[in-house]
């Protein structure tokens, strides 16, 4: 099942995609819902974000090329995490597919995209085993974790260089049913594969994930959690399109857009 | 003008306390509202987190001597900001006053508080100057920045350290019309007052820090913004009675309950 967000009359509203047709939905994936009668083509309606989250989670490193490639960067040695210790992103940055990547005038040329797994959280959900974590997932959906590597590098914090506004994009949509170990992600810098990788070599998936946060935390419904990047990313330059594809989920595709 | 969040029959409701009472409005304070007839005494309501923010910020690092004694502990040079560079805490470990702050069996005895000033975002806000900065401030109010010191020194993140549930006690209410500048703040633990110091030695103030965000992201009406905390920091154990007040604002008061 593929849930949306999308704009219809000036309201947004969730929506179940069935082949090419969105059909709008009263309520929410969270709670109780029922399908209306505005049924309406998918090329047609313009997609939002899939979730606003309460909290939004991110693993950080988790997989080990990229800690590799992060760590010879940088010229010291690739700190491999222990456990699965998650991050924050903020809400103030999430933009939709399609949506421009806007980078700040003074943003240093080595920003670059980051194609991630996400998880969407749907029931509360506390002290849960590896095994029953994915029974609180609604589905999958995709993250883009646009990073500025200088002011990552320098600021005490990741505030501007992960958390600019437009620099998260998430979609497009949430597919249920979904195992995330089946999975793979593919990323596209105008139209040259630049990564492709399976999902099953983070190194906590999101079960570990789940149940570890859930041992001190409450995970709410429409919390997201950002899986992590694999490899060595590349700078984005003005006017490239961004495109992160996960098998089965769909694609996310953006355009930077430099200095406004 | 003082805000609150209280539950009235089984709902939650914004309220405006006049005096010894709280009236039921409809509406928030960040948009159109009108008092109710329902007008209560303050002392009859359970008093609710006075905004759910959609974003929760946090200065961390913010006072001198509280960066001093902090190096001192773990034997390295204060490391004194350079910039008002942003942090994060979750929305899942927010408590109003009186709640109990619930502390994990596995939790170390280096259970610490923090009183802090926050302030309440009230209108959107992009590329604001600092004098510009309190038009877009609703309301102060006062946070307990708990934090678990063996994990926030140990762990890859601050998660667990700092945003287990019930460690981000906040409130009682939202008072406006404040200069920060003006205000002091006093902790008290099971009765004896071990810190007491003048918001305005921030290294970075309110408006400094509402200034620099905006210039690289979109402030949201009830975005909060929990200032740091100034000095050392003593260990709670079970039983303690946490107090901080501001003067002005009020005092935000929890019970520390152990190996729940």
């Amino acid at each position: 099942m593929k849930w949306c967000r999308f704009s219809t009359g000036g309201n947004i509203a969730y929506g179940i995609i069935e082949g090419d047709q969105v059909i709008e939905v009263e309520g929410t994936p969270f709670d109780t819902y029922t399908k209306t009668s505005n049924v309406q083509p998918l090329s047609s309606v313009k997609l939002e974000v899939p979730v606003i989250p309460p909290t939004f989670y991110a693993a950080g490193i988790n997989y080990p090329e990229h800690i590799t490639w992060a760590a010879a960067k940088v010229g010291t040695q690739p700190d491999i995490p222990k456990a699965a210790d998650v991050g924050y992103r903020a809400v103030n940055a999430l933009v939709p597919t399609e949506h421009p990547i806007e980078v700040p005038k003074d943003a240093h040329e080595d920003l670059q995209y980051e194609g991630e797994l996400v998880a969407v959280i749907g029931k509360k959900c506390r002290n849960v085993t590896e095994d029953q974590a994915l029974d609180y997932v609604l589905g999958l959906t995709i993250g883009n974790d646009v990073s500025e590597r200088t002011w990552q590098k320098n600021d005490r914090t990741m505030w501007r260089a992960k958390n600019t506004d437009t620099f998260k994009p998430m979609g497009p949509w949430i597919v249920t049913g979904l195992d995330p170990d089946d999975l793979t992600c593919k990323v596209t810098l105008s139209g040259r594969v630049v990564e492709e990788y399976a999902l099953s070599t983070a190194i906590f998936g999101v079960r570990a994930f789940i149940s570890r946060m859930s041992q001190y935390l409450t995970l709410y419904p429409g919390d997201v959690l950002w899986m992590g990047t694999e490899g060595a990313t590349e700078n984005m330059k003005d006017g490239d399109v961004i495109e992160i594809e996960i098998s089965d989920i769909g694609t996310l595709r953006n355009t930077v857009v430099w200095g406004k």
